[in-house]
């Protein structure tokens, strides 16, 4: 998310104010926010000993995991697409 | 990531140690934390006097954006499977 552009959103995530500044729209920036405070309070649910450094940070490298997985279907998507499309070439 | 099977990987993230619990492979649990890391170090260059719950708050919500963003070309690109397929069964 940019930090340069127009749109000045405050949102509250996990009990602290947010100013993030991008070219997303207030709603997709609240929405996205809210995702990542839902999942430090699951994160909490299961650890509740974590400060919240440590809570941010594991919610972090939860989401860039799923990221990473959804990467990964994209990639095999794309390529099973590809495979089909020489298939049909060659046929 | 689970937190309830087998490998437990330690690794050091912004300067804090976690040991990260979970069904992927140690090497996976590495990759992923470097990534969160550097981008937690990006967002620190940009911004810096963030402390580091909000510096690692704005790197979930950095993570959760890039996440939808390729959820939604994931949805996209099935989608135009699905009318490319609807089309050839009409053909």
């Amino acid at each position: 998310m940019s930090q340069a552009k127009k749109t000045r959103t405050t949102v509250d995530i996990y009990g602290k104010d947010y100013t993030i500044v991008g070219d997303e729209s207030a709603r997709h920036v609240r929405m996205v926010s809210s995702l990542v405070d839902e999942k430090m309070r699951e994160i909490h649910e299961a650890n509740k000993s974590l400060d919240t450094t440590k809570l941010a940070v594991l919610t972090a490298v939860n989401t860039m995991n799923d990221y990473l997985e959804l990467q990964k279907q994209y990639q095999e998507l794309k390529s099973s697409i590809q495979q089909k499309e020489d298939k049909q070439e060659n046929d």
